[in-house]
């Protein structure tokens, strides 16, 4: 029973956590279960059941289905699902006209004939890529009514009702999904993909500010919390996150500081110039970890440049950072980029004064050079962030 | 007209582009016709829709949703409908059990605070990373049939006999699935891990293999095929998709030369390798692009090591990358990485007779020495690479 007990505080505990990280997560939870209630008791309490008939369990599907995290994945959902519904239900019918034309025993193998091309069609569009990231859905829900519409057998007319019912229930069950989505605590994908920027770069930012202290450190005192040398890592797998975050943005109307047509690919842009500037630090981590055999007396010779070079990369980004966020003109981040330029020729005149004559072999020192050469490839990178955040 | 006809050329163009990059998508496409097709006759043809009833049409739902593109997709998504329809079958009719014991009036709320509770706490378990990576779509089916269940308003007993209807049509619309996926070319996910795996070391290895001759170039005759310096770029965002297949091949029974219990987890240890090597070739690239300004007699000195690290690294990688192919223990790599060890030997060699007396600056230099100091932690990447597809 110990260990029971412990597995269950566990889980409580992870339950917990989650929720801490993003409490965005518990209301999204709550809103599902507000959604389907909704639309069960529609679905349930008799007068309206009356009026959908049996397709208002289409009306729960609907919304099972439909509701996503993000404002933007809700209304993709419902304007693909609407969308192909509709056409698919129109070739539908049009398919069923034509098979019945063709008598009783033609007709379930011209119909065969018809699933078996659109569906191989439709499912071959959806390895486009383009069409992968904004039609998926769409096109499944598209073979889905097509061949539900086209095999079901009913007589025309019946099919109409039938179709016009199905679709109702479609939309009633999609109006309360973005209903529910827009207006309790709505979650942006577009402001996700905004406050991931500013994040990213704080990441880096934090592991660029540390970095000089962590590298040229005399080795004591170096138990204390390294967390932030973790933080960039995030930014390295950050790009599929990114293209579907900006993907679902396109679908979302204007909302507090965005309007309808902000330009997200721009986040693209610079999501990969952080990503840049991330493989740069991982490389740099390399060498924290590996060498203190680069003799002292170089390191002291570029510790200070280096430490200034890194420090001033990372309020640099750090300065970008909150300009993303509070979406005003970055002010200090030139001041930060120009002391970084200063700071990198501080250290190309203290390499200029190194001679390898006494003692001092260029093998010996080449870790340390590297370090210094990254360092000034990172303020190459991070003035293009900055560039690419003032556009 | 001329433009659309253009147009059309240019779709017709991409549509057999799509086709011969990956000849599995034409296959593909065809296999989800012909398992519609085949579900459809079953529902269409009247002997056999009177066993079935109207739930037949949750056959075809079922096709459609649960194909998926490798094998282990598809028997993931079976598995997980069927458990999951199951289970909320089940949970549901106790629901309304319990609810009918509340008296005709009070029915309604006690369902609807049901599936709110329900629908809420399942949602929030998709955001576990690990239930999202291999539940995600059982989670919510279990929601959909909870639900479904709950408010149909039947009674207890002809939902029985609904249950297992529509039971028994999702079993036959999976196991047409998984058949026609086993076996008519059947696509594995296990194996195109495994391929993936090959693939990255291969773009890798052609990239090392080209470099030292595009960096070391005198700059004549520079514009024949240099696609072989973008392959790596692949490997850099390479991380997701492996997840998912790594993910997806654990559903997968033994197939070819894999076992059921294949060490998919080692491949994602791999890739993370090839990542890390992949992020020192972006540096990398960065001063291909950038240097000339070396000064020719130092290109010269490091010339020939360099040009050997980066070659002899290509070749123990590719011919782990046929090793992997073959699932053979790679005989050859030994020897290419002890050459290319030898060859960062000499180039520490080659380092140490470098003065700086006359006219040479470390500062200019610098790129070149960088360069170098990357080939040799390319080195010990290749090396773990080596390391751990041996294990």
């Amino acid at each position: 029973p110990g260990k029971a007990k412990a597995e269950v505080i566990g889980f409580a505990k992870s339950v917990r956590k989650l929720g801490q990280d993003d409490p965005r997560r518990i209301t999204h939870s709550l809103k599902v279960g507000l959604a389907l209630t909704v639309v069960s008791f529609i679905y349930y309490l008799r007068p309206l059941y009356k009026s959908f008939g049996e397709a208002g369990i289409w009306a729960v599907l609907t919304v099972v289905v439909i509701f996503e995290f993000t404002v933007g994945g809700t209304l993709s959902k419902s304007f693909n699902r609407g969308l192909a519904t509709l056409l698919a239900g129109a070739l539908g019918l049009g398919a069923q006209y034509l098979a019945s034309l063709s008598g009783e025993k033609g007709q379930p193998f011209v119909l065969g004939i018809f699933v078996f091309l659109l569906a191989a069609a439709s499912t071959f569009t959806r390895f486009f890529p383009r069409i992968k990231a904004r039609y998926d859905y769409g096109v499944l829900i598209f073979i889905l009514t097509f061949s539900m519409v086209s095999v079901s057998g009913y007589r025309v007319e019946e099919l109409v009702v039938l179709a016009s019912q199905r679709l109702s229930t479609i939309l009633v069950g999609a109006a309360i999904c973005i209903v529910v989505s827009i207006c309790i605590c709505p979650v942006w994908a577009g402001e996700n993909l905004h406050n991931s920027a500013a994040s990213n770069m704080e990441n880096l930012a934090s592991y660029l500010e540390g970095f000089g202290g962590e590298y040229f450190q005399s080795g004591e005192g170096s138990n204390s919390d390294r967390s932030f040398l973790q933080g960039y890592k995030k930014v390295l797998n950050s790009k599929p996150t990114e293209d579907t975050m900006a993907n679902l943005a396109r679908w979302e109307p204007g909302h507090g500081r965005f309007g309808f047509r902000h330009p997200w690919k721009q986040y693209l842009k610079i999501g990969a110039l952080s990503r840049q500037c991330a493989y740069q630090i991982e490389i740099l981590n390399g060498y924290i970890k590996s060498d203190n055999q680069v003799p002292l007396e170089f390191r002291c010779k570029i510790q200070e440049s280096c430490t200034q070079i890194s420090a001033e990369c990372g309020k640099a980004l750090k300065s970008l950072a909150s300009a993303i966020k509070t979406m005003t003109i970055p002010s200090s981040t030139n001041v930060h980029v120009e002391n970084s330029k200063t700071a990198v020729k501080d250290l190309q005149i203290s390499l200029k004064a190194v001679s390898l004559e006494h003692d001092q072999e260029l093998l010996a020192i080449l870790p340390g050079a590297t370090v210094a050469s990254i360092l000034v490839e990172i303020v190459i990178s991070v003035e293009k962030i900055s560039e690419s955040v003032h556009e």
